[in-house]
């Protein structure tokens, strides 16, 4: 089910710049009996993302009633909102006045095994690196042709991540999710400034982290620090956290700290169900 | 009008991965006397895009003949077309079995001053850099937030065209156009294997100097070697060759070689149109 600016449509207009240009931004938000969680932070990441690309923000009351409208009664989902620049201008150039276009979109929530979240997951090393692109770390916009090339290099279901490097050799997060590691107590997670994505549940990790005496190191980390990691998972709104257990043949087990932040973020999801 | 796979359509369902992460590539074609010129070059960079991004293509022929289709009775225009690789997939996860979505779109030719041409154009360089990717230089791919970014830094109409930088300080092409310049009466142009398009009216300019014994020299060069240049043009479909008579402050006359170029690119077209 579809809100394409308010209305009831699945259908845009091929001149829409996000169709010609992937220009605009979406957020990806986990619905639980009927409430879009965390929607604030995820709110603030599309308005940070807006000012970024020069997009007006459609009105947040808007996308929040929105979001409402389209989640009553609803178990569970996964909400998808897209904002684009809308149609207009000429070629690159953007249209001297900007109405962008809003997309709300409900899809079905994914049933994973029990035992990914339990046990871990597989993971691999991707061939396909993320450039280098200051201007648009951080924000999730809609270029994603290297995350969609990364992916198809695995069809195998025995595999469920694929952990993605930049073009300096540092290892940045994974396809579809942000990469956290531990080693000798301390909690790690690449530095976004080059590339990559500023996730949510990751802000939550580490938010949780910090005001629970976990050291949080944020920097840049080649490939070797991640193998040599004691505990190493995965985080985004949907999966939420997700041990790796085995990336490519090197293996690990389900630690302390990792349960830990589980159990954080299962605090911090529960509380935002009651808001 | 639009011929979305082959209907008379403008609206494209918002599951199409072309909306949903820029998943595709583009063609933008010169049309006169209803013909889409260079038609065979444009269709083959499609195909060599779509190999290096695993979109199957669609037929050959079907685009031909949709092409010929939309320009039946067309004076001028520019012809779109681009290609996706449709709905389907779980996130980035590509489907099972891709089925592209193909849209031709016929768009009004631009009037530009005749003085472009003939006396040459302003252009600046851009703050906006282009992102060091090799997997996806040379291809005309739909993610194009660089261009847009680039673009959007100057409104004013005095300036025509903006030249973008890679993270390494080499000098790549316009944000709509790839870039030549003259130097000791060798024709240079950016050798294009981390980032930029390789355009089908550059390809035919350096055809063209080989042919008529101008040395053609293809590399990566600094923004000192551009402004040291005794000539500067740049080149698209829909622009043919413009010239350059001002970059910032460093200004240009407008030289032989460019001339023969433009005279050379023009007996091109002509060739073409009777073809």
């Amino acid at each position: 089910m579809f809100l394409l600016n308010g209305e009831r449509r699945h259908c845009v207009d091929v001149s829409d710049r996000g169709f010609q240009y992937g220009d605009g931004l979406f957020e990806t938000i986990e619905v639980f009996q009927s409430k879009p969680l965390f929607l604030p932070r995820h709110l603030k990441r599309l308005q940070k993302g807006c000012e970024r690309l020069l997009i007006p923000l459609p009105e947040l009351t808007l996308l929040e009633d929105e979001a409402a409208q389209l989640c009553v009664g609803v178990e569970r989902a996964v909400l998808k909102i897209i904002v684009t620049r809308g149609s207009g201008g000429r070629g690159y150039r953007q249209p001297d006045s900007i109405v962008p276009t809003r997309l709300l979109g409900l899809h079905p929530f994914p049933q994973y095994p029990d035992c990914f979240q339990r046990d871990g997951i597989v993971a691999r090393f991707c061939e396909q690196r993320l450039a280098i692109n200051p201007v648009l770390a951080g924000i999730k916009h809609l270029n994603r042709l290297e995350q969609v090339l990364a992916r198809a290099e695995w069809r195998s279901d025995d595999v469920q991540e694929g952990l993605m490097l930049d073009y300096d050799e540092h290892v940045v997060e994974g396809t579809m999710s942000n990469l956290f590691f531990v080693k000798n107590g301390v909690l790690h997670t690449p530095l976004l400034v080059n590339c990559g994505i500023t996730g949510i549940v990751r802000e939550i990790v580490i938010d949780f982290a910090l005001c629970n005496n976990i050291v949080v190191c944020e920097q840049q980390f080649d490939k070797q620090s991640v193998l040599a990691a004691d505990e190493v998972f995965v985080t985004n709104s949907v999966i939420g956290v997700w041990p790796i257990r085995r990336i490519d043949r090197q293996c690990f087990g389900v630690g302390r700290i990792t349960r830990t932040i589980q159990q954080g973020y299962a605090q911090a999801r529960e509380a935002d169900t009651k808001l």
